[in-house]
């Protein structure tokens, strides 16, 4: 976002406007010993940019917002449910072998695994490079004891902000989430690091102008 | 971002500098039958929202830049350098089974392969799944016959901006990339798409007020 610099004036408007709000036009004027003409282009800016709130019959009062603020709020506008991929799902009986298949052919990171369509766990590269160096027969293990299961696992709803999304794989230290319904079982798609990437590229690119 | 709602007059402002500009005030006054006065306020917002750049003596010209692109112009800002992690690196003469120890003692996806501590390559967790199914015995394995090898690995230069790194991850499919010096064999660091995901956070990240 292009950064509004505000002038000096500005910034005693925005300060009378914290303290005292909601106050009218005409009271800042007084303020500031102004006409209320000449403060009109000031808190018309700092209207539409978004610091002030106006009110008819009431006022101007602070809207709370800080310019930084404005970008954040845009960026937790994004929905999972715009987003997310394809869930890339394992029954539970297959074998770990068939989880390594299904990952290099899929080329996903994670498979979610499921009994009757319904979430049970998860699988990653990393649990299944564990098993295949651990000297097991792969073709013998069960996917279902190797797999993070739930309710250890992870999940976002596909009503949750794209942003929910990536404090989760963050804060829990994951590299994707099978994306539920109603914070229930029910598997309707995936997001992953890869998504947050792909959205990151979409915000910032270069636009027709 | 907030969006700023332009008036129609606003717009219409917009339509006479993008035809007409360098245009003055006066000028643009003249062509909507308004005093400069009345303009004034559309003009400080136009200029200050990035849309018209103002000149003195000259007159206002059109931007080129539409309000969306002013959100993409503060994400290009990020750099690599501001955001790359520790680069985890591993000897080529190491075995695949040192890779793979290494890659759940550092817990990332990818390590930095380098022979005197220039970058020859680049190793996986993929790579090393794939390996380990082999039926190879991985003590043996030497990671350079595993391992993505220079010049076919993504590199991102140190001074480039995150947006590009982004890019470059989307483009080839990959999951990290070395950060190099002066676009050589230099390893510096590491950007992934985890770092993607960090800096989205922060991005989206509520602010005090």
């Amino acid at each position: 976002m292009k950064k509004i610099e505000l002038s000096k004036r500005q910034e005693t408007i925005l300060e009378i406007v914290k303290r005292k709000g909601p106050i009218t036009g005409e009271q800042i004027a007084e303020q500031l010993s102004l006409t209320r003409a000449t403060l009109r282009p000031d808190l018309a800016i700092l209207t539409m940019a978004g610091f002030l709130d106006a009110r008819p019959r009431v006022g101007y009062f602070y809207s709370g917002k800080k310019n930084a603020d404005l970008f954040g709020e845009s960026l937790r506008k994004l929905r999972v449910r715009d987003y997310k991929s394809v869930p890339t799902v394992i029954e539970e009986t297959s074998s770990a072998y068939d989880a390594v298949v299904t990952l290099f052919t899929e080329d996903v990171g994670t498979l979610i695994v499921v009994r009757s369509g319904q979430l049970v766990g998860v699988v990653s590269r990393k649990d299944l490079l564990k098993v295949a160096i651990g000297g097991n027969d792969i073709h013998k293990v069960p996917v279902s004891l190797v797999m993070t299961r739930t309710p250890n696992v992870v999940t976002v709803d596909v009503d949750a902000s794209l942003y929910d999304a990536a404090v989760l794989m963050m804060r829990h230290e994951v590299d994707s989430l099978p994306v539920v319904r109603d914070s229930g079982n029910e598997v309707v798609g995936r997001v992953s690091k890869t998504t947050i990437t792909r959205a990151f590229v979409e915000l910032g690119q270069y636009r027709d102008v």
